[in-house]
């Protein structure tokens, strides 16, 4: 039941990226060579991979007019599809004449040190390199180089990124203020780290929106728990769930469901992108269950409500497909991106409290070394962001949609001047880059519209600020 | 010829170390068990070695109040003497109330990797973990351990160094600012990278520094080399200078006094401090010799002007103290600290155009790795330093003299309100923030008075900011 932060549902990215589009015969693709290790010049440090990137130059003005560049941070997953998933880069790249770059993170996609992904991932001394800040140094390398190649020295830069990579676009926009002179972070928990946000804010969240949806539909789900606890216990208790739940296989653990469901309802909250609103379709299927359902029938009617009838469920973790996203993720959060989960008291699901210990010793027994839950807010900060960067800094919007359980540690108040944050009331997980569509809410389209036009007020100021200087000469 | 970074010549520093003053006594050792690499997860990288730091606590007005922690970031050198050296941080505290923190940096004194020095330094598979980020994120772990065992979550930090330290100082206040209020940067080139600032640039300012002293001395200097030459290149030449010179051991190669004269001409131009100004010391010595004396006679002068009459010369390079600086400061040339060092056409020196292709062979050559020449400012920037840092960043002040011939590359104009630059006409190599003497003429006083004013106001603001914040909670 961790909560998955991966931007988008594979299914949805799979489903998009098959889609090809008009945008997708303007990208193309090229490779940089980059150096393993930017932090050590240990002779294995300067071993290189080929680093994938996107490039659209269908829309560019050109270095003459130093006409913008909007770059994707890609974050833990390949960049195919992105071109036509991040409808922030796309959609605006006329108005802004914006050349439009996305990177692969390395150890994704086609950017896998060692030759192979068997070799990448064999365990901690291939694994050790695949971490933020040297995925940042990628990205300086890529856009040093671009910039380089395309002559495009006063280029602005912009970064933008959701999830995982918008706390990168962040970071970026701190770490690297000499490359981007501003970044779009969307959903971007920079806060769930050490111990700045509660552990148990994330699933404090999905509760939240179910409740607001339904109080009944919130309560079926509380109680359902110890329901199927007490059919699962029963003698072919697992056998009557199996056959209720319509598995594909049979169930073999009590866990098995409960896991199922727990990762559902989180991804519902997380993406509760209209017109759909997942939480609700759910709500609905278990509120309008039929006189006489019991609560596991009524569990079920939401199940069909948001995955269909079709046929057989797969329901049993083991046989799930193990995607790279999924086993990626699963490295970076067990060495570095350590983000305390746990279930706390007073929501819909059975209280579970976060424990570093059993986090750490579990990352131990799979990869031989120890997470480093302190080094994300040692490198980037993170307490006290307020009292830090309301005097440093500037050209950073954080955009949260306050359904997104992720938004509990996201930026939701102004930080200065230049470090805003823009988030939606009914907004979910990174739904403001995404590609827009005829049945947006105005308050998606009203959040997008301000971005675009604090990203030009940031251009507008570069150019001031370059023809100032220029002049200076 | 190439210059010498290090901000104290060493047997100033040996000296005044030797001077056991009433700080010393209030000065506790400590060590930090810090983790070999920051930026990796490789088994490997969680090795630990002791790292020394400093703390006088003599001054702190304590945590209760948020008393200030100044912090001397440590250097290519032992911290040994340090709380003696830096007059600015032990000569403030009392009115500041400030804890003074001097942390070592690793590979130099005793915080060597590896359990020794044989070890740390044998080969670049130990030395690859010996580089500027590394030694920025060591700080940082210090400072937040500090913090917490101090319990001075809100005590704002003041970081301080010089030359190199300088680097690191304004470097960490950008890359580290949750845990840096602001930074005194003195002497700090860090425009003296890739292609900012041009490869002649350092021996332009020695050149200029012995010329506003004297034309005459200037012009006796620019014609001694090719007279050096004549006479080491003619049977028994060598001997000839060797008696002139009065050297220990017989020269054995003809660039080995020019060598010498080289460094300690630019030695001089670059600790030209008063009261002594050894550029002037030289020039009188030179310029003052009797008629009738030959170039060599008069060139010969300076050197006992600047060095003393006493016994032999120590001329020949082979036979000098190879001190820890010299071989680890070498290290980090041949891999980051790329600075790109040349003789242009219109100086006092031979002309000795900087050669990109021939300094990486020779590190190759001695190291088996290749330096990286960019990478210094595709992390921390440079390039377009106004453009970027005008709106981005605040409290850092870049302090620089300019008769000092790094100054060449320092930042000598304020980038912004809060990012700014003080520099003295008269002033030289890190004057700034060494301890202070009867004789300091009025325009260090005064620059050092700017200094303090500055960082109280940055610390007053803070407060400010603090209980600002407080209120709102």
């Amino acid at each position: 039941m961790i909560p998955r932060l991966s931007p988008f549902k594979e299914q949805t990215l799979h489903n998009l990226a098959a889609m090809v589009s008009n945008d997708t015969k303007d990208v193309e693709t090229f490779y940089y060579k980059q150096v393993l290790d930017h932090f050590n010049y240990r002779p294995e440090s300067y071993n290189t991979f080929d680093q994938r990137y996107l490039i659209n130059f269908k829309y560019w003005g050109g270095a003459n007019s130093s006409a913008p560049i909007f770059v994707y941070l890609g974050a833990e997953s390949s960049i195919d599809g992105y071109p036509n998933l991040i409808g922030f880069m796309s959609e605006n790249a006329a108005a802004f004449k914006a050349l439009l770059v996305y990177i692969e993170h390395r150890y994704y996609g086609e950017s896998k040190p060692f030759g192979s992904w068997e070799e990448a991932f064999k365990n901690a001394s291939t694994l050790g390199y695949f971490n933020s800040a040297q995925a940042l140094a990628d990205y300086a390398e890529i856009l040093i180089d671009i910039k380089k190649t395309l002559q495009a020295q006063n280029s602005p830069i912009v970064v933008i990124g959701g999830s995982y990579g918008g706390m990168l676009a962040s970071w970026f926009r701190l770490k690297y203020p000499h490359l981007a002179i501003g970044a779009l972070a969307s959903s971007a928990p920079i806060l769930y780290f050490d111990d700045i946000t509660s552990p148990n804010a994330y699933m404090d969240v999905v509760s939240r929106d179910f409740k607001e949806v339904s109080e009944t539909c919130y309560e079926t789900i509380l109680n359902s728990w110890s329901e199927i606890d007490k059919v699962a216990s029963q003698p072919n208790g697992l056998s009557i769930l199996s056959q209720r739940f319509n598995t594909c296989y049979p169930l073999n653990q009590s866990f098995e469901l409960p896991n199922y469901l727990g990762e559902m309802y989180t991804a519902a909250a997380q993406y509760n992108h209209p017109p759909e609103y997942p939480v609700t379709m759910i709500c609905n299927g278990i509120d309008e269950a039929s006189f006489g359902d019991t609560i596991l029938d009524k569990i079920y009617s939401g199940v069909v409500a948001k995955e269909g009838n079709g046929t057989c469920r797969f329901i049993n973790n083991s046989l799930k497909y193990i995607s790279e996203t999924y086993v990626g993720w699963k490295w970076q959060t067990c060495s570095e991106m350590v983000m305390p989960f746990g279930i706390g008291n007073d929501t819909m699901f059975p209280p579970y409290p976060f424990d570093l210990k059993r986090f750490v010793e579990k990352c131990e027994k799979e990869y031989d070394v120890s997470p480093r839950p302190h080094w994300i807010t040692t490198y980037y900060g993170g307490h006290n962001i307020k009292l830090v960067l309301q005097k440093f800094g500037s050209n950073i919007i954080f955009s949260n949609g306050l359904k997104d359980p992720y938004s509990s540690s996201g930026v939701l108040n102004d930080l200065s001047d230049n470090i805003v944050a823009i988030h939606t009331i009914n907004g979910s997980h990174c739904l403001d880059i995404l590609s827009s569509k005829q049945s947006d809410p105005g308050w998606l389209i009203e959040q997008r519209k301000k971005e675009v036009e604090i990203i030009q007020g940031w251009i507008a100021q570069y150019y001031i600020d370059l023809g100032a200087l220029r002049g200076n000469n």
